[in-house]
């Protein structure tokens, strides 16, 4: 059956407007993983998912799969999360499952696909309360390290097992979802996003192929010195842990340049913090990304000799911790084909990227053949109400990953 | 009367530790003012005074007087403050209150000196508590903002009108204690303190006449950028607000360096502060400080030129706010000469030099010729339990400061 793509995207953009009118308030989205809203977002797909002939099911992770029987039994699986951070946008997460919404209806009517089409909504992919991202889609690999996590609260003291057990899911048993993943034949993930970045709108694009996501390096760095009178101690005898951080931050900085990746100083403290006292400690954080794995680790030993030279500089020592840290992900060669060439036919042109954020596809990548599809995001911004991507651009994007499920389901 | 200047050193070290053991514990000196440590000391010394043969009262700001009534109406002050910073050392304030009570052991017996004799202990000299500094001097000299004080609560919710109440100082009367200053005939004011700094102990030296003490220019610096996600945002578009902070705290220190005098970042916070995210806000605040005017304001001009070209340079905004200024403070000719004079009797050596930090003596530089003398601190180190200076270098001292009042009183 010919696909509906003009109409097929207008749906999409009117549901993505029907949900984010039932879950935003004046800040923005507030899908937060394991609250009522959350809830409500997942009750309204599933309730459009059934009516476009899926049948509906809840893994042991709190991933909702929604399933078309195909005419074999492999399957194609594709979607995000619809959880947001608190006060965030209406598109993140929630475009790449909205979008499963119109795949559904045109495979639900008439005979049955090729294959067999699921549709997912991933559990707690943003990990706003907890701290652990891509929690759903981790526990369906099988590489989510339950007992790491297990014993965490949230910022109102909430354990983490309370908070999933209210909505049906036994924190201790959430690996089972891996085993309930292998039974469904999975033999390849696609996963519909917005950029969250300022790169496509900066090429005047609209929709690309991602064929991949940045590996980091992720690092708390501590710089000691010695408190000091900001009156009675001079500069030259001053050992302050401040001004090394500040020196080894421009020096990463520089480093990222070099290799045309990055690097971010996102947290910054300084003890004892009082206007007329030196630093005598200094912690800050080191986020260090790039899609190639050399790059990856050279920028990675700069980073450690520069913050060296600085605290030499500075007179303090220096101290690293590890906070995290994963490996680029390359996505598959034949679906970054097929997915450009959806690209191509939608724009004219085969825009290709690689992802800087984490998604659920950087799991799936692990256990199946994955690809992405970015919509640009004006400004770049994300995790904010301002978050946008125009109509029209989304248009665009919707057409472009229908066409892609086309070439895939065959 | 001939000094006993040998047995007084000796007699005031002990005074000193039996102080120390009375109001410290294994964190340090506990003589945060308006606490019960303090009373304790406070009472301690008034005992000590009255023994010694003074008059003990305590004026409308909580500031302690001892009295020796001499033949002359003109009165020589002398004193410092008895209060501590939290977890303190045992000498910073104690030192040069402590000393008082030789020279009030020697001026009480025998017949009445030359000029009457004021010992004081100022309240609340830190600010530990309610973060305004010299609050009992600056209460004497009349230039305390009441207004600008009377609502602060401590960390605990205390209110500053409750605090001082429970010590008999009605806050909204405090500036009834300018008034019994100027009944009191101060002609001059003398202090010893310990230095608090590196600068005695690295030229091998015990003790130094001060001849003024360092203008302050303090300001919070806020520098506002764009946050952006650490993954998707290129270098070359962020408008990262810390390493606008960091560029502008290196050149600070080159400032320093430049004017021989220092320039301190003791305050830093970035916002969001998550690791994942560019800092869209940093404030910093910078304290400068200098003997000569002319450098202090040439070295702010230069500040608030650094921090534009930062601020440009990482495509972000600058604002400063005011926190506190004060022009450089140079003290009496005449006492300088008298207290270089001591020094170099005492020593061999008429060693000056000029404070960093703030202290009583230069609010009452305001209103009567004053000079300040400073015992060597180990290390640098004070305001922490590890402030020390030896009893060698503290016996020099107080033999010393035993000079210049004899040689002022006369």
């Amino acid at each position: 059956m010919e696909w509906d793509l003009t109409g097929g995207a207008k749906r999409v953009v009117a549901d993505l407007k029907e949900l984010a009118e039932l879950t935003s308030d004046e800040n923005g989205a507030q899908r937060v993983a394991w609250t009522p809203t959350w809830q409500k977002a997942r009750d309204w797909f599933t309730k459009k998912a059934i009516e476009a002939g899926a049948e509906v099911t809840v893994d042991a992770a709190g991933n909702t799969w929604a399933k078309i029987e195909g005419k074999n039994p492999e399957a194609v699986l594709m979607g995000s999360h619809l959880d947001s951070v608190p006060n965030g946008g209406w598109l993140d997460g929630a475009l790449g499952v909205v979008v499963t919404l119109e795949v559904l209806r045109h495979y639900g009517k008439g005979e049955a696909p090729n294959k067999t089409i699921y549709a997912v909504d991933w559990a707690d992919e943003e990990g706003a309360r907890f701290g652990s991202s891509v929690m759903g889609s981790s526990a369906a690999t099988g590489t989510m390290n339950v007992s790491e996590i297990i014993d965490r609260i949230d910022n109102d003291g909430v354990k983490l097992r309370d908070a999933l057990g209210a909505y049906g899911v036994m924190a201790d048993e959430m690996l089972k979802a891996s085993e309930q993943f292998k039974q469904r034949n999975i033999e390849k993930f696609l996963e519909l996003h917005i950029e969250q970045g300022p790169i496509l709108e900066s090429m005047n694009k609209q929709v690309a192929c991602v064929y991949g996501a940045q590996g980091i390096e992720r690092h708390y760095i501590e710089f000691t010195g010695q408190p000091a009178h900001a009156g009675s101690f001079p500069t030259h005898m001053r050992q302050d842990a401040f001004l090394a951080a500040a020196q080894s931050a421009l020096a990463f900085k520089e480093i990222a340049l070099k290799y045309d990746a990055v690097c971010t100083v996102g947290k910054v403290s300084v003890k004892p913090d009082v206007v007329t006292i030196v630093p005598g400690k200094c912690v800050i954080s080191l986020d260090q990304r790039s899609i190639d794995p050399k790059v990856l680790k050279q920028m990675h030993e700069e980073a450690i000799s520069a913050a060296e030279k600085a605290a030499k500089d500075q007179g303090v020592s220096v101290r690293w911790e590890k906070i995290y840290s994963i490996a680029p992900t390359i996505f598959d060669e034949g679906l970054k084909e097929l997915c450009r060439q959806a690209v191509e036919e939608e724009t004219g042109e085969g825009t290709i990227m690689y992802s800087g954020p984490l998604h659920d596809a950087v799991e799936m990548a692990k256990v199946a053949p994955t690809i992405m599809m970015f919509a640009m995001s004006e400004k770049g911004l994300s995790h904010c109400k301002e978050e946008n991507t125009s109509v029209e651009a989304l248009e665009t994007a919707v057409r472009a990953f229908l066409r892609l499920v086309d070439k895939v389901v065959g």
